[in-house]
This record gives C-alpha cells, structure tokens and sequence, in this order.
C-alpha cells in the first residue's frame, strides 16, 4: 500500500521519539487524520509554541524566562542563554542547597513533594556505560563556577536514581564536586512508603536496617 | 512547579492521544524541548501537512487522492469527498470483491500480505457494546449504494477481528448485506502459523478441525 508521503513522513518522524514504535506512531497518525483538519492544526501550533521556550542557564530546566538575566557572565553553555527558571530566581528558596537530578521529570516529582527549597542541576540521562556526554561535563562545570562566584554551596543532593550505574557516578561526582559544598548527600535508601518487607529485595532490606531510624 | 502554558498545553494535547498517558506526554515534551528548535518545527510542520489528506469516497482510507472523481453522484458521505485511493481506482483490483475492515491499520497488514485482489471498505473500530455508530452505518449505506449502481459484487468479506464482538456483528453484518454479494465470507480460523497446538486455546482447535483442509 502507497501511503500519501506527508502520512509516512509523521508516522518515521513520530516512530523516532521515545517509546513509540512504529506501529503505535501508525495508529496515532490514522486518529489523528479521523479527527480531522481543525484537531491536527491545533496540536502542530502547540507544538510549535514550544519554540519559545527556553533554558534556564543555572538549572537547565525548560522556561518561559520572563526574568531577565541579573547579571552577566555567569559562565557559559545553552545557546539559549540568559534567563532563569521561576526557581532559580526565587529569592525565598536557599539557592545554597542544590540537587543534581537526571531528568527534567525527576524535578517535576521531587517538587511534588512541596518539600524540598533548594533549587537544581539537570545533569542529563546519566549513561549506562562510560562516561559523562561532553555537554554534561558542561553543565557541571556551570555549577562549579557558579559556586566558585557564590561562595561554597551547603549542600549538593545527588538525586541519581538508587541503580549501581546511579551509584558508580554518585561517587565520582563527590570526588568531583569535593570542594564545591560544604556537604554532599545522597537522597535515603530504605523501604518505599506502601511496600512490603515480605516482598523487598535484599538491597532495599539491607538498606532499610543500615539507616533505620 | 509552574510549568510554562506552552508546555502544559502540549502535554495535555499530547495526554488525549491515544494509548499515551501524562506521564509519557510529559517525557515527550521534555524529548522535543531537548531536541531544539527545527526540530519541533519539522515535527509541527509534518503535523500540518495532514491537513492536505483526503478519505476516499468509496474504502473511506486516507489518501492525497490526486485522481479526480470519475463519475458524479455516488452517494454521499465525507465532508472531504470527491477522490479515491488508489486501490478504488486501480483497474487491476477486482472492485467487485470488498473486505470490510475495522481500521486503517488492519488494511495495511491485510495489503502486506500481497494475497488480496479485491478492495475495502473501512467501517471504523466496532463498538465493544451496542449497535454501530451513525456515521457507521453511513458507511454501510455507501457501500450498498455504490453496489446498487454497479451490480451486486461477487462477495464481500468480513474482515472483522475473530472475537465475540467481532462475531456478533458479522452475523448481524450478514443479514444486512445479504443481497448486495453473491457470498459473503468470513477470514478463515484456526492455528496460527508458527504457533504450537500445547497451547492453543480450545476455540482456536476447535475451528482448526472443523475447518480441516
């Protein structure tokens, strides 16, 4: 079967992002020609609209930056420099206290919490094998040079996901970012709120009576 | 965490797609934000170009539907009438044999096959309860006119999912269109290819001896 072309071209484009395949990037394409010309205009102008969008310079968080830059000469990096996240310019969370999170949606769930006033690093998807990406080594030199400005942090969080990959780059960022806080913590280990002992691997047990309290 | 309009817009458009949540919605946008500007223009301007497709007037398929309209006054239908795919307008098919198909992508797998001469007849996904939606049985109105005007086809077969929705509705089907086609069929049943009768469900073995050849 000969699809239009502009059919196939949106199914390869959407096959391409994360966790959609082809096929489901087929479906979606034939639901979206069924709701018709209005509906499909209306999601490609919102998408669109993302254009305006840019990255805070000290977190990498995705932003609107309606605050202009406060002062210049931070260090350097996003091409799309020059704005600050409504955290990153809040002058009522300690921007002493910062916390290293993989992805942008890691944020997003620790903010959920509405328990934590310090502000953050988005480092990047953290490899599975080998090093840190040249543009993460970037961003982590953003941050040293912002301390180096600012006076040494009180505290980096690393918020890196509890996995052994997680624990191999915690500990070459403590050897990295030694000097740069005056504490440098990882988030807890233990039991998950809801969870059973019964069913708890034994890392998760271990941990629970190492940092029983 | 305020996320910008722009962004929560998009995930939210992005949320009511099919077979995608807000979590994954949300990861998408990320993804975009991160891939940069032409990229999310690409994608949006991909996106627009859906609004050149048309439905061809006989199988309902989207198509770009460059062959004029042979003949005027078929029946009625699509607000976007007027073209046909082209497998209604190929002279090599034998228009004469229709499969009613549930979706777009079961015509696909079916044209994958290579083994199917005949044409089609998209008749939208069948309701789990109840009877077939208006537009439906439009659908099926068009089809008995279109064979009213040209002679009764040679069959039509129900290219209905083998389950018990898909069974009671082509039996219903079968009364409907009793005197439009000289047969009406049914897809055969039995034993998958490459599948192990061990494991194969009662009903599965039960057809693959009834319908022993």
């Amino acid at each position: 079967m000969n699809l239009p072309s502009s059919v196939r071209k949106l199914i390869q484009a959407l096959s391409e992002l994360p966790s959609i395949g082809p096929r489901q990037a087929t479906r979606l394409v034939f639901y979206l020609i069924g709701r018709g010309e209005a509906h499909i205009h209306e999601l490609a102008r919102n998408l669109d609209q993302l254009k305006n969008i840019k990255i805070c310079e000290r977190c990498f968080f995705p932003t609107l930056g309606s605050e202009p830059r406060p002062q210049a000469g931070v260090g350097v990096i996003s091409e799309r420099q020059g704005v600050l996240c409504n955290i990153c310019s809040d002058p009522h969370r300690n921007q002493s206290v910062i916390m290293l999170v993989e992805k942008e949606t890691d944020l997003l769930s620790l903010e959920n919490t509405g328990r934590f006033k310090g502000r953050y690093l988005i480092l990047g998807p953290i490899p599975k094998t080998g090093a840190l990406e040249d543009w993460q080594k970037l961003r982590l030199q953003s941050l040293k040079s912002v301390i180096a400005k600012e006076g040494r942090a009180e505290e980096i969080i690393l918020g890196l996901n509890p996995t052994s990959v997680g624990d191999f780059h915690a500990s070459l960022l403590i050897k990295e970012l030694a000097g740069s806080a005056k504490k440098i913590s990882r988030l807890g280990r233990g039991l998950p709120t809801g969870g059973e002992i019964e069913f708890a691997d034994d890392e998760t047990l271990g941990a629970s009576l190492e940092r029983r309290s």
